[in-house]
């Protein structure tokens, strides 16, 4: 089945000490679909400038994204630039430039109106309900969402928690939500806001779904190295609703194998900058590493 | 068969917002030796003051475990006090009374040379030497430790690696040995130091063994609410090496679920003051909580 993406559509400039990395094709959008694209067939949602390169059009194609929702529109891409610490652990935003991004409001084509699995990517939860409300009975739909969102648009975000099936975020969010530190606690309470599913994603120490069946700890792929972990939530829930798309039975049956699947692909997110790694992997190297997790876990 | 436990003996005084817990057992060696006497029988090796009361030689009697090498020295014991917030996240000392332990050189009695399992539990490696000099051959040596002695007695530390088997450590000790943020990288890095087992422990994230076989992942059992994390590692590396001087066939076979048994043990340390929640519960209680953490984690 089908996975419609709504997200940002972004290029990203990465500046570390060794090198500059300029307008990498980013946005929680593209790195979620991406990842969704080595499960199932995604359609992507989207606003990008006149001046989006023609080469992530073709990314895009090559992992067969469907882009019929992505608007090109009068003015700029979205961009963003950022510059990492020596150790790679310290991100600070240079600049933001909305561009088209700031007046985007989607329109769903027709063939994306049905699609059965809907990921709201991170954008303002404004656009993801208006994402919603133009959906024909979705069967499983999950929103991601960032700090900036809890800060500005609260409101917009907790309207949004009963019309979904599936919550993520992390961990330091999930304190600023609830303002619990324990994040089981945590969990609890946000089940209280609307969601049947929670996920709460804590980086290098993977993940804790909590959903009808009960708490699931799912593990990050051991990483040696980090060179970008840019877009690695994305790439995480993207990878997940790919997996759940693609499976058969419930989605209780699913969901931890999805979790894991979603948490290999951004492991690749994470070893180079922007997509670059995530773009030059295949199914079968995502299978070697979830077979891998299943031995580094095993008691 | 046993292991033999050195390291603190102390009373812990823990102030909280809500409570006062005055000269509680605690010290490195209490919870360890009564973390590891749910699997197998210990051998405590310590120092106390003459004020060492006697309900706490009665309780380290209930959990059977071998005092011949505990010494009851002329003056007062480690009495450690702290405070906690009212979030029960961050702590600080308020005084530290050395008492018997400022002097203290272990003597093993003849029982205690010939232990297969050695536990070299959070105490000045000078006498974590100390106590390895006088044992004949053990089987398996592990030893923990902590920042202070990271600070102050580094030479005798990277000393004592290449002597023991495994080393446990907390991600931040692990930081600070190697200039390594990355755990996996730490990891590598320390056994260059000496031990063929390294694990890293990283509180209710868990912790990850590199071994000969490998890393292993190990999860934290999931607590709604910590009342006090003092002792929680002590209990971690005591709950696995009583369980693996209790299992049949090689370490690297069993190392795995004594890290989960340790795991558990540790959650009920966290549930109570000081080692008031880890007497009470019955080995039947651990058993619960692993069988629980199989479905928790399984994918």
């Amino acid at each position: 089945m089908s996975v419609l993406i709504v997200g940002t559509t972004a290029l990203d400039s990465i500046k570390t000490p060794k090198a500059e990395n300029p307008r990498l094709l980013g946005g929680s959008a593209s790195h979620a679909a991406v990842a969704a694209s080595f499960f199932s067939p995604v359609k992507l949602v989207g606003g990008v400038g006149e001046d989006f390169p023609k080469k992530y059009i073709a990314l895009y194609r090559r992992h067969k994204i469907d882009l019929e929702g992505l608007e090109i529109l009068p003015g700029k891409t979205f961009h963003w630039s950022g510059e990492y610490e020596l150790n790679m652990n310290n991100r600070r935003t240079l600049a933001t430039e909305l561009g088209v991004i700031e007046t985007f409001s989607p329109t769903l084509p027709k063939s994306y109106q049905t699609a059965p699995f809907v990921l709201l990517g991170n954008i303002a939860p404004a656009l993801q309900h208006r994402v919603l409300d133009q959906m024909q009975r979705p069967k499983f739909v999950v929103a991601d969402s960032m700090d900036l969102w809890l800060n500005i648009a609260l409101d917009d975000l907790l309207k949004l928690l009963p019309r979904i099936d599936g919550f993520v975020l992390n961990d330091s969010e999930g304190h600023q939500l609830t303002k619990e530190d324990n994040v089981f606690t945590a969990l609890k309470k946000i089940h209280a806001l609307g969601p049947k599913y929670v996920i709460i994603k804590k980086g290098s120490h993977g993940s804790i779904l909590s959903g009808p069946k009960g708490f699931f700890i799912c593990p990050a792929y051991p990483l040696s190295k980090v060179v970008d972990p840019t877009g690695a939530g994305d790439s995480f829930v993207g990878g997940m609703m790919g997996f759940l798309a693609s499976a058969k039975g419930p989605i209780d049956a699913n969901i931890r194998r999805a979790m894991v699947y979603g948490s290999v692909t951004a492991s690749f997110c994470c070893e180079g900058f922007g997509l670059t790694r995530t773009t030059k992997i295949k199914r079968a190297d995502i299978e070697k590493r979830v077979k891998e997790l299943e031995k580094l876990t095993k008691f």
